[in-house]
């Protein structure tokens, strides 16, 4: 295998390749008032690596690009891979390429493979049936709290500690690699991760299996400290939780006979499973508030 | 086979893949006020296939990430990405991804993709040994005299029809994707693309190889009106053209043994092959200049 020094990486291939390619800028999906280098660099190879999870597929290699200012110097470069790497030897994950660029704004794009020995080993979008249920790894709402929090309000609202796992969820997101194998494994018939946050995320799923998603909100697990943070800021917690981005935890549909298989599956990965939904036989999302009745504000977003 | 609208694209795999990442900066890799939307599209595909030909793999597919500004709009990115779909097609590669985000400066990422059956089908910058021949495809300076050109000096220098091949040849570089596969095939011991320059890039070949390489660099090759614009520029017309950067021409060792095959191969993919230098026991790179000696500025450059 060559790797970096040669004009491009060889590495052994599998029968399918699984291909994310995305880009981080600076003051649109980080801060370096908040973010150090590495946070930025771990961002960036996150955003990727949870995409192949969400494919199940088995995670590869990473090939990062740093368009970088002047006023970004080598030390900071190197921070900045170093975060990144920090997360791909936790994840099995090989940076085998890259390049650096001068630029007038920091931008990051990793591109992550993940590999398949069949199609039966991965699941897409558009595969949620009517009659599966709907799960939700994980909490939500924890990036999105984190998120406030860097903003420096809020400062008595939680315990430190709270906060700062709070923080660092918004700071250090992970990929849920072994969780989405797990639940491809264990039969899930959908499957996305959720970047934008579960009620965009929910509709792009609904639209690309071509059904509807009933969604009980109230339903969604938060994380310690979500709700507090949400109060504080004068939102509903649960509404505030799936429309917040940057969980990466995984959204999936499983058909009923798999439902056992798949929550064990994941529990097993360290990643507990919530039920809050099901699939139905019409088109796009219906978001289900705490009393049974359509969410406002929410309802039929993005319907398909 | 998923494309866009997943997660992740997934194509067939084979045994062995070659993945380069590649970006290009606005103001730094090119001038909104010279080049296109799709020149810049063409040309941040061609740097990635570039480094694919090198290796003498075969082209698979591309994944682009746009970071643009909001002055840039969608249909100038739509543009953008056209033209590097225009470049996709000539070349047999398929867009299969993307990602685009907002940003501060316009910067387009590509990781570009190739595939090879087994290692031996693949050609490093490592391979070059004692009694190799040094070939360089086409012809060189052609992007850099483009660049003169494109900055508006030197209007009379040239017939239209000259200029305008010049600043094609700066505006959509071509990546010898053929040719590299061709010399791959024809039992190249080494090969790297020709992007900063062949005083640079010999080096580079040189350095990994742990190999000494002499080039004279009067027998490089020379696009036609390179020579006119040099002059012109005040600039001894082989010096630029090894100096110049953006060719992507193919730098290539080949044992002596296999320099006949290799030339009617290169000549077959119409990039013709011209020999001028070869490799000794001895470590760097040594440029001879006109009369035999060595190139004053040149000499040593990048030494390893």
């Amino acid at each position: 295998m060559r790797w970096i020094g040669d004009d491009a990486a060889v590495v052994r291939g599998r029968a399918l390749a699984v291909t994310s390619i995305d880009t981080v800028a600076e003051d649109v999906h980080f801060d370096l008032r908040t973010h150090s280098p590495a946070d930025v660099g771990w961002k960036a190879l996150a955003q990727g690596l949870s995409d192949i999870a969400a494919m199940g597929a088995r995670p590869g290699e990473a090939y990062i690009s740093l368009a970088l200012t002047p006023a970004f110097d080598a030390a900071q470069a190197l921070e900045l891979v170093r975060g990144a790497e920090e997360l791909a030897e936790r994840e099995g994950v090989t940076l085998a390429g890259g390049d650096v660029v001068r630029s007038s704004a920091l931008v990051v794009t990793v591109a992550a493979s993940g590999w398949a020995d069949s199609e039966r080993e991965l699941v897409g979008r558009d595969g949620a049936r009517p009659g599966d249920r709907i799960g939700v790894t994980g909490a939500l709402g924890a990036s999105g709290a984190g998120l406030l929090l860097s903003n420096g309000e809020l400062e008595d609202v939680l315990e430190p500690s709270d906060r700062q796992a709070l923080l660092r969820r918004h700071l250090r997101p992970e990929p849920r690699l072994r969780t989405g194998r797990a639940l491809a494994g264990a039969g899930a018939s959908a499957m996305i991760d959720l970047s934008d946050g579960l009620a965009t995320d929910a509709a792009h799923l609904a639209r690309q299996s071509a059904a509807q998603l009933t969604v009980r909100v109230a339903e969604a697990p938060l994380a310690a400290g979500v709700e507090e943070v949400a109060v504080a800021a004068g939102r509903e917690p649960h509404e505030f939780a799936v429309t917040a981005g940057d969980d990466y935890e995984l959204l999936v549909t499983v058909p009923p006979d798999r439902c056992d298989e798949a929550e064990r599956s994941a529990a097993e990965s360290s990643a507990p499973l919530t039920w809050l939904g099901e699939v139905g036989g019409g088109r796009g999302l219906v978001l289900v508030g705490p009393g049974g009745a359509p969410l406002i504000g929410l309802q039929g977003y993005e319907h398909a």
